[in-house]
């Protein structure tokens, strides 16, 4: 039959991601396009311990749960968790959602109709993107430099379009891996509760950060957008972050926390979108943190130290010749470099180019609301040392083929 | 702060089925509100074995996966499966979802807009109908009767308003337990095609049959209308179930098959909504499946054995003298007895007495376009035997105070 799809459908026609994911499987690809962390760090055997005796124990692991998540696990992360990075959650301001994504599209389901404008970074994450595009927003960029928006631009945003609200990842922003300065925080949270502008705060890279270099110590984060405000009487942060950088993707855990009025309403379009996540694995992880010896911290740290060693071993291999005309800047913590091209470079022939070889990256249109035509996102935290060697052994021919042609 | 919603999130208001879950949690209500199967009947110790074996054989388990599910499930079900109720399904032409549900939503966001008309069967579930509220749908009802929808009714409607799609559930409609003839079938199918409507089909009980009465086998359900359709040629039909009341519902692994130009928007949808569903799930129920000795159609035997004694019992329960003015239908399947109340008589009045007393229902209201105020929903698949005893008890109670006092 000749369909009839919804006027926004168009929006998601299927994005080069997807093609690069499927090739990626395959296994006819070195991909680093993707958001994915490493598998060999995985807590496989205590996972397979929690889940057998999850399930075992009680067959209500198998059950249809509450809608805003299993109780265990949303305490576990207000009380042990959130309290620990100064953040005050209220009664049933908690909502466990199917990954941070899933986040982003309730918040924007229930708070954004078509036309509304909406403050983005720029670069900024696709997903963040693509929930805006298919709610039909009017996506609206604010700039920034390495220390976070730009108050001044920001300010003019707002009195030039009266925006509802801006999303933000304050703490190494995907793609461009940038931290904001504890000032710029204060600057944005005040500006945007001045003007009663809802901020989404995506911090799911915010506990992945490396020694700063020639420092002895790890970065110290900076305090939320939402730890800085007063929760009781703000209501103005919806804070978004999420179990799979940090523990394993595939329990697809991630979480919103804001206002109770706030995660009452997401919790209910959860409940229209699919009941809820799964409940089991939420057990899962609920029996990982709090049961076994496993220690999330302890954990998080070997992660960095890892995903520093890969980010150190990529900017080495950036440092060859067919990549003298690049630039990026170096980031403080999360699983990104966004490179800007030798000029005359489009990201999206380069990316022809390296699929034709084996390798894939992203292509920094994806991450930008107009133009980017000249980034490239290149992820460290998921190929090992060896396929990142060859990864970017094949990007750097198909660079050279490129640069050698003009 | 002032918090601006969306035009439609209030249509998202929490519904009664929220609380009356969250108090059937604290462990305070016997519920018959629900759609939960026999938590009793789950095949636990298989799903432990599966899980540990599945985490430990291969870290892959625990990563991200594709959007559109786990591949060899995917097969499985295809292969397996579905061949077995005569559908075949085409390449590339099934998504796993969150259950059924976010079959259903993704479904109306890659194809309704709003003010779009939409058939819908009158009663139908109340999932269905909050997506489609949630879209913005026009909700246009068909009469049916037991044999299913009326074709003359439907007919008119098609006419009349000119709607875009059908959402139908042949077998075991929820919440009326309806068995759609074959007949019905096919001229519902013949009417839909002809006027280019998408059929939504919801067969997620279709598998739930009793004997009929005083016969001696199980019922032999009918083909389903996307069996009907001959795949290669329409595309008319999205076929949509579960493992939900199946297997267990929180591995929340539904599906949708259709046209591989269908569920390739949809399988974009749900990249954009949630990048993919628990591929570790997908991986237990493949390994359970396909792996250990669990045989799914018997399994579903013994489940309907089951469900044949209680749905026995709930109508032996119904025959006291507090419901001699109410009526039904004696369902062949399903999870549902679906009772007309005595004339005057309010399902919400009587909820909110029935709660008081200890136990919940769902009143129709929330089951229907317009009314269905003197209709209730009894669930009898969830309820053991003595639970089941008990809540009809409080049940005849609330009705008898509210049928004596007039």
């Amino acid at each position: 039959m000749k369909y009839e799809f919804s006027a926004r459908a168009h929006t998601l026609v299927s994005s080069p991601q997807l093609s690069i994911r499927t090739q990626t499987r395959r296994g006819t690809l070195i991909s680093l396009a993707e958001e994915l962390p490493a598998e060999e760090l995985f807590p496989l055997s205590l996972l397979a311990e929690a889940a057998s005796t999850v399930i075992t124990a009680d067959a209500g692991a198998l059950q249809y749960g509450d809608p805003e998540g299993y109780a265990p696990l949303r305490e576990w992360l207000t009380g042990d968790w959130l309290k620990g990075k100064g953040v005050n959650t209220a009664e049933g301001g908690v909502l466990l959602t199917t990954g941070s994504q899933q986040a982003i599209d309730l918040l924007s389901r229930v708070y954004i109709d078509p036309g509304d404008r909406v403050l983005v970074e720029n670069p900024t994450s696709p997903g963040i993107l693509q929930a805006l595009r298919m709610q039909g927003a009017v996506i609206i960029p604010v700039q920034g430099d390495r220390n976070g928006l730009l108050p001044d631009h920001l300010r003019a945003q707002i009195h030039q379009h009266r925006p509802k609200m801006l999303f933000a990842t304050p703490s190494y922003t995907n793609p461009s891996g940038i931290l904001w300065s504890l000032e710029r925080r204060k600057e944005v949270l005040e500006l945007c509760t001045a003007h009663n502008l809802l901020i989404v705060e995506d911090d799911s890279y915010g506990d992945l950060h490396f020694k700063r270099a020639g420092g002895s110590s790890a970065v110290a984060n900076y305090p939320s957008l939402y730890a800085l405000e007063n929760v009781s009487k703000g209501g103005h942060v919806l804070y978004i972050g999420s179990f799979s950088k940090t523990v394993a993707p595939a329990l697809r855990t991630g979480w919103a926390a804001g206002s109770r009025e706030l995660i009452s309403m997401m919790a209910a379009a959860k409940q229209m979108a699919d009941w809820q996540s799964s409940s089991l694995n939420q057990r899962l992880l609920h029996y990982l943190l709090d049961v076994t010896a496993f220690n999330l911290r302890e954990h998080i740290a070997v992660l960095n130290r890892e995903y520093s060693t890969r980010l150190k071993l990529m900017t080495e291999l950036l440092k060859r010749p067919a990549w003298k005309n690049s630039e990026y800047d170096l980031p403080e913590g999360g699983m990104f470099l966004w490179v800007s091209l030798p000029e005359g470079l489009d990201a999206m022939l380069l990316l022809k180019a390296a699929l034709a070889k084996g390798v894939a990256f992203l292509p920094g249109q994806l991450c930008s609301v107009n133009g980017g035509g000249n980034r490239i996102r290149l992820n460290f935290s998921h190929p090992g040392r060896d396929e990142l060697l060859l990864g970017m052994n094949l990007m750097s021919e198909a660079v050279t083929d490129f640069t050698a042609r003009s």
